[in-house]
């Protein structure tokens, strides 16, 4: 059995559309004629990705709101998605009625998609397709030394709502991408992409893609639970947007700067004054 | 647990994208400037599509293959294909072995897509894309009374390839999607719609979505076992093409005529003398 980072690398291999951007990105960009469309996949498996006790309603809407943040950080507009449904489970009805909450509340119509039955744990997923609005679409690989760096929202909600505090428990169930946000800075943000997997680990990211130093100052970083800044920059599920900008850049949306961009220096990522060269170290271990 | 139809009906009463054609064609449209792209998703999963003793690299190009074929239907050419890949078997040098030799046969690029750990049995989808060459984009709603039917190639192949014929493996394993004649024939063809379930099953299909009765004359269809022409008539897995056109049109590709597009009458499809009003009468029963 191979690792996801093995078995990746091994497709990286294979004829790539140059919109796959070396499968290094979240999105792949397919040009159309004058458009530029943004595709997105996600899955989601039981077990994996989500509790047995979790409402199926709460997994449909997280599944539709990530692939749509990814969307978001392109700077683009949805289309429509596409699902990926397994049936097997009893809670059916469940995935129906929370899928139709993203949608309606997205304002995202379905495009289409594939039912199966299946054995053992279920499989969910969804193609999102998106229109660019703003050309170049931003890209977590355009981060330029002189930049500053910027958050949207406050990081930590979505981990204090799985701990069960009833004040965040929609940030973990319903998170919402932050798809207005993403329209309206796409043309001020240099790089830009969502956090999905907590903002040590994808600012890491951003640093390895855009071949700079990510340099946050931690004091700097908006967070839910103040008392507890270290989880809350390494806890994943929040959706925010992570971007670059110029230091005096007008923005269009309440963000927060948290840092800054170097040259590439000795590790992708300072933390203050630690320096971060190892992504393993960067994540959140959960529960 | 619902079964498909079930949840395909409650798909239905969600916002839908014009382009999902009503969740009643295996692809979504979406018209972008000049363009139209075709959008089609499968799934396949262990146990329900590919035996355990299947090699994962016959299911990685039937995958692909399946996907394409679809793609044909609309005489479309393939853009690209998004991967969902369930780690969590030995064969993972299959899967890619297999995965390699369908982009490169069928010169498709692979545009993205998400690779999760799973439990259980594995769940793999494609997601293709494909830009029309020709519109309208052929449909398999656009059937009308006076057209003749076609098929391409000859039916029951996969059939003895399942069954272990060493002429016709090749037929089931790695079924060869018919993109070249899709796309020469979408100018002449009225409706036009791959065989994946089967000629009898989905003749039946073009009929409800045209509001026609398709007639076929089983003496006509071309099949690889004469001796077992029903069964050659309801498996699936050909990926021929089954399409419209008038009597007298000048075909770009080899095809036979099967029958005629009638009126609709007291059955959606009519096979010789013998009327059929049950869709569920028309499958094959696997094994």
């Amino acid at each position: 059995m191979m690792n996801e980072l093995d078995f990746v690398t091994a497709l990286r291999s294979l004829p790539l559309h140059p919109g796959a951007q070396g499968l290094r990105d979240d999105c792949a960009l397919i040009e159309i004629g004058d458009e530029v469309l943004v595709i997105n996949m996600d899955s989601m498996a039981e077990d994996t990705h989500w509790r047995p006790s979790a409402d199926l309603a709460d997994v449909a809407w997280k599944l539709v709101a990530l692939n749509l943040s990814d969307i978001a950080s392109k700077g683009a507009e949805p289309v429509g998605v596409l699902l990926g449904y397994a049936l097997g489970g009893d809670e059916d009805n469940r995935f129906l009625a929370g899928l139709a909450d993203a949608l309606t509340e997205f304002d995202v119509p379905l495009l289409g998609g594939d039912t199966i039955a299946t054995t053992g744990a279920s499989t969910f997923s969804i193609t999102a397709i998106g229109r660019a609005t703003c050309r170049p679409v931003p890209s977590r690989t355009n981060a330029t030394a002189g930049e500053a760096l910027f958050v949207t929202g406050s990081l930590g909600r979505a981990m204090l709502g799985f701990e069960g505090d009833k004040n965040h428990l929609d940030a973990f169930n319903r998170p919402r991408p932050r798809l207005a946000e993403g329209i309206a800075l796409a043309p001020v943000a240099g790089a830009m992409m969502d956090i999905s997997d907590g903002l040590l680990l994808d600012a890491y990211r951003m640093a390895e893609a855009s071949d700079v130093t990510v340099v946050i100052d931690p004091q700097l970083v908006p967070v839910a639970a103040s008392d507890r800044l270290d989880d809350c920059m390494r806890w994943g599920d929040d959706y925010e947007l992570l971007f670059t900008a110029s230091w005096d850049a007008e923005l269009p949306v309440d963000a927060v700067r948290i840092g800054c961009i170097e040259e590439a220096g000795e590790a992708p990522l300072m933390l203050g004054a630690s320096s971060f060269t190892d992504p393993d170290a960067l994540g959140y271990q959960h529960g």
